[in-house]
């Protein structure tokens, strides 16, 4: 069985069984608690079915698939916050429908972070390679908004919960974080911009007071070669491309989206909803995999490290 | 003879005799005219000497040190637009001794342009690896200031001379430029910044009026890894970062730094001074190799263009 070959924990899918026989091709089980996955598995794929997901055609997205994927994950995140899950792996959805219904998020990672009762600031998006972890400090917003949107409160609460996150999901005790300058060459002294004066050098000093391994702010250009990376655990980039770029250039199959700072394990393939080829059997499934890997592996690791 | 081991076409330096001592240990040899370099090689390093540079302590920028790269640059720079070199080859300056006397230039890139009577728009900053070239529409500006910069005339000047760049330098008679977008998901439709609709897709209309192979705006974080480069001959960005992180990401010991839109041929090692390792022989020569190959490489392909 394919699970036992990648050595991955029993885990099950939430959603619609006629949207999801649509575009995967082996049996399906439903299942009515968590508990049931391990045993199901061995008979198909465990599913815990939400609200019938209308009219499905792969590689189609419309506002019933959105409403259903909502709903999926309205669902997954309350089974993950009472306990009845090990963690959330959530799948890419198309922001465009899910902003045509309503949904107000910038995405996933905010909505899960709301039900859980935790300020977006505080719920962090790490990307994660075989090689290389990145966070970046701004999301889903326009390029040119990004300095306005910076602070040395915002970048010090994610660079706290990054490095609470590595100890927690990780088990590493004594993280070091590496910081990229938000300008070329980190603002060559201030003649190419101030962030990393006015913020970033102000915010590493509040950090290395808290005992944080911090080090930068480094020109994001030569952060991320072999030689660099072997420096840091985890680089804080300041958008969403200065992470996402080099997360992708090298593992572009395999990277994974886990959030940090909430009470729950998330993860996600950080890769996109890939319509064109939806229902036609030819997806790389190495994110997915990794995905559920990694929030097994975290939620073990947590499992260890908990005190009573 | 390294040079020969390196099959490089022969070259020769310019600057102060003293200072090259400083920092290289081979031989130098003194020439008046590029065309002694051949026949002095089997001697030494030919050197078009400038004026004296003062007290050199290698790692130690100073003023005097400055004057003496500034000197040099000016004296190479004409060499090559004189026609008595085939190109020209710069090192890494220190930016901010530069500054400290009142060079006003944002680099050497639009230094040279200015001397070649060139547009600083036309002129463009190419960075080349061994399986990635990228272009950065802007380059040393801060990053909150790229999109007010950005326009639809920016943006079809920096991708002709791109075009004709990649046909003159390199032979590449119909050069596929890949346009990455500014913001994350390239703008999301709009959701997510409107410099995709406002400016990148008038401007790819242009360019597609006018005969030129253009595909975009592509998420840039989807551009770089390896599947996504075979689809394109150059990736044209927006800003400096967005281009320098991939490349450097994939070829930090490689890259080199290429101006297209002059009329002389112009290559760089695209790294910095290191001047914690300045004169400990300890530097990676790779990119600066690269960097002779390819200029020799450009002048020969303009040789064979030619038409009288």
């Amino acid at each position: 069985m394919q699970r036992d070959r990648d050595s991955l924990a029993p885990f099950f899918a939430v959603g619609d069984a006629r949207s999801i026989a649509a575009v995967w091709q082996g049996p399906i089980v439903r299942i009515f608690d968590p508990l049931e996955a391990e045993s199901a598995f061995s008979h198909g794929l465990p599913l815990i079915q939400v609200e019938d997901g209308g009219e499905i055609q792969p590689g189609e997205p419309n506002l019933e698939g959105a409403r259903c994927s909502l709903d999926s994950l309205e669902m997954a995140a309350g089974l993950a916050r009472s306990g009845a899950a090990g963690g959330l792996v959530t799948g890419p959805v198309s922001k465009s429908q899910l902003y045509a219904i309503g949904f107000t998020h910038p995405g996933q990672t905010e909505f899960v972070a709301e039900r859980c009762g935790i300020a977006r600031d505080n719920a962090v998006m790490m990307l994660v390679g075989p090689g290389l972890k990145v966070v970046p400090v701004t999301t889903h917003v326009p390029l040119n908004k990004v300095s306005s949107l910076l602070s040395i409160d915002l970048i010090v609460a994610k660079a706290l919960a990054t490095a609470r996150g590595l100890t927690r999901n990780f088990g590493i005790e004594n993280p070091r974080l590496a910081f990229a300058g938000l300008n070329p060459h980190a603002g060559e002294g201030g003649a190419l911009g101030r962030e990393e004066i006015d913020l970033l050098i102000p915010a590493l000093e509040i950090l290395r007071d808290e005992g944080i391994s911090v080090s930068g702010p480094h020109a994001a250009d030569t952060l991320f070669h072999a030689r660099a990376r072997a420096n840091y655990d985890v680089a804080i980039c300041l958008y969403h491309d200065q992470a996402l770029i080099p997360l992708k250039t090298l593992y572009f199959d395999e990277g994974v989206n886990m959030t940090l700072g909430l009470p729950i394990v998330r993860t996600s393939p950080d890769h996109g909803t890939a319509f064109p080829i939806a229902g036609k059997n030819v997806a790389e499934p190495g994110a997915m995999i990794e995905a559920i890997r990694l929030a097994a592996d975290a939620a073990r690791c947590r499992c260890e490290r908990t005190t009573v």
